[in-house]
């Protein structure tokens, strides 16, 4: 059985579920206003367990997930959300090997999700302007062992990216429609671009924008997270939810520009029964 | 510049989104009522460019993507969409290295995301009762290259998993909590469950029962799926959308029974404060 | 107990749910591919029963609901949906012996809703530039016997409305903030506004219009029907559901425009706080 | 131009939208800790326009909505959330002139828009077994002006209702299944029944209680209601939601039992496809 290692981040969690996030170090300590746990009580004993602090409070401790770190995130910055973070990956098809752009870090939670799912042999380019918020990325990712994967980047990236044919690049800035050019620049033939967006003004204005930067097979697509109360008795959903984090923006890179002035007068997405289609014909 | 090589799997699709999944072989074809599509035209040349027919109908070349495998799958069961499972690697913090049970395996949609995530270094442990099932699930594996990183099982589990500390586990079945023993002595401690149920009795019962069977940490959760028409001067969400595919429902392994009984009673699953106290309170 | 009468309207629903509104005329009759149905056979008789028709086939006779009139308008508009006008004729204080204006009328699915609130002693001033829509309108309105409570104006608004200090006002309409000086001259002070638009261009079009249009309060909704599959021990969410219809904006006339710039600067719609306050502080 | 007179309700309205509801007394006052405004300051003016308290903070004086009287009302339970009530109004058929029950009262909040719908002719049955309650709902009638429309019964459902042949009855209650003999009873065939209810598992009892007590055409739905931030440069949803209010459950009284069965056996609600037959076929 894996036990917790001097050098492991472990989740401290009290009762009411507040959570710590900490680094075992020989001889460390956590304060809080529940009492002190010495991390010696820790190192060498299995995880998933309870344990109680000086003042007899008690905390489980726990291996932290990525869905975690992301919540706990150091930052100062708004943050992606797991949700959109987990569908993404999979949108974009990035796995462990890919090489893939992203701008801008902020506080580096999609930088964390994007490291882990493309190590061991893959490579994160992140792309920041503010050299206090790549500071924070840095030490985030340090903290939790994958800066390995990541080079950071602190540049705006006016004068675009300095790679090329990668699998896939992610926007999370205010204005991407600058930054296509530079975007298609850099992407492979058929690679992915993804985008996050707050307001329905900025998703028309990169729409309108993506139809002339060689960039096709455009989704605009949001995710809601409904919680139920666990209570099987009285199984419910939650009475409040979060209601929107971004719009999420999706393309791949096509060859021609001609290409794609054909495809945009062709496109009607109607979602339902291209589902069906699929469904239908596919079967090769 | 990468180009599309003989073995490569490729996404043929025409200008009405309809999508064939294919590999390249040489002196091999397509063949549709568009007309067909001869394979040594596509290798050594480029992705993301169009192609045509005998008969003149465009195909868009494309690398498909995991979430394009996902959704064009052989399939003769239900499978999970995209959106469940990129939330769920990540919540369940599955990665490369990672060690997974999945039961059952179904026509390997699931399986595929997990072969993938945990790759190169991990392994996937696939139970399926269902011998058809199995051999459709072998199939999907192998045609997409991911046979290499699962353990295919073709076995009912009501006598149990024969791993160990395994980090994440996962069911998708009917009766999940008929095996909770089963998942908790595979588990490590601290490990991930998941499930997905469609209804809301299942769920029901199996929070029931997972009060009892030393998993706690317990959410229930659903993700929404909502589509816009990517047209700029007309941005509006989709006429109608997936309105539910399944209930995700998270545990953790937690190490005493009598640790259980102390967790559920303080429980009070408030989301949205929970979240507020995480932000203002972890600070580490 | 109340029998059908010669002259009701009845609803006719085949056990595949396929529903007819017919008017009941004495030696009248229905004839479908499921055979015919005497009306003679239902007057006189009690609602909530089935018939059968001369090929066996059974039909549930019914009073038709208001809800059921508006899902059956003999149509060649869009029409709005139940949810929507259940929700603005609240939001916007319509009831018995409300005056109203519509514009446009469309195939009358609004107006038939309105006329029965504001009926006995209420109006509804209906606008619709096509004769053909506005033709189809008054047979709708004649044919549920709710046309008496509403004057149908066949005439384009651009010259504005002939009323004047009506208590609500709506607009279904592409381009309502063409209008607003003349809806807000029609108004009553402190009276209701009110708009529904498909996309968010549109929305963000009203919104800047309404700026400057000496109308406040401004609110933007959007309300999402699920429906749920009625199955005690499979309780679930139907597969799909109608992701949009439109957008309702809400305003209310305020007296001057000195006031709205004033008000606008302040404004901040966070609707969870402002509820809570509300909650708190008002006691009266 | 209607002026605010003595005796009526008005709504004040601070600059960051705290709400007072009062009733205009000559020589009568509201005392804020925004300071004070004298109803003789009102009373023949004008509504729509901004006052000043005596320490020269403004309020906007406007009639209140019945939306917003259902917001404000003094209550000590849970209430009814406008998008709900309007909703069923119309799913349930209510208006000028129809006969309704209702049990529980509670505060009052559905009690108030039964009673505006079905006047002046009408009549809102309203039983509530707890006479704290019932006296709260009876003041926050009184003082909108629509008791006149209601009977309050004190009384416990246990032992039915008084009234019979009625249009349509809902019960918001703990448990409505113990009460569908007495709510079939008390309807018209054909008649209309609702519920509302917060849990999965009060639902699947209720639906099947429902299968056995001559009511049909069952369906369950819920409304989510969602804002957006009404800046039009910066369209966008409101950053959180009411996830959940409750919900609603609908069917109609079928005259026999054995019709039921039958409707039963062959209910397969799918709603989408209803749909569209019914907007295929139904012609009438």
């Amino acid at each position: 059985m894996k036990l917790a290692q001097e050098g492991d981040l472990v989740l401290l969690m009290t009762r009411k579920r507040k959570q710590f996030i900490v680094r075992l170090v020989g001889g460390g300590e956590l304060q809080t206003h529940k009492g002190l746990i010495r991390f010696d009580d820790l190192i060498g004993q299995p995880l998933g367990r309870e344990v109680t602090t000086h003042l007899g409070h008690y905390f489980l401790v726990l291996e932290p997930s990525l869905h975690d770190l992301i919540k706990n995130l150091r930052r100062n910055t708004q943050i992606m959300f797991p949700k959109d973070i987990g569908y993404l990956l999979l949108k974009m098809n990035i796995g462990p090997g890919s090489r893939v752009v992203e701008a801008g870090a902020g506080s580096g939670a999609l930088t964390l999700a994007l490291a882990r799912a493309v190590s061991p042999t893959g490579r994160v380019f992140s792309y920041e302007a503010r050299s206090d918020i790549i500071a924070l990325a840095r030490r985030n990712l340090e903290r939790v062992g994958l800066l390995e994967w990541v080079e950071l980047q602190e540049r705006d990236i006016a004068h675009g990216f300095d790679e090329q044919d990668v699998d896939a690049l992610f926007l999370d800035l205010r204005s991407p429609w600058d930054h296509l050019p530079a975007a298609r620049a850099a992407l492979k033939p058929g690679g992915y671009f993804g985008a996050i967006l707050p307001t329905t003004n900025q998703v028309s204005e990169l729409l309108r924008a993506l139809r002339n930067a060689g960039l096709g097979l455009i989704e605009v697509q949001e995710l809601l997270l409904r919680s139920s109360k666990a209570v099987p008795a009285r199984l419910r959903p939650a009475d409040r939810m979060v209601a929107h984090t971004g719009y999420l923006i999706f393309a791949r890179k096509l060859l021609s520009l001609e290409l794609m002035e054909e495809w945009r007068e062709k496109r009607r997405p109607r979602a339902v029964e291209r589902t069906k289609a699929r469904e239908a014909e596919v079967g090769n």
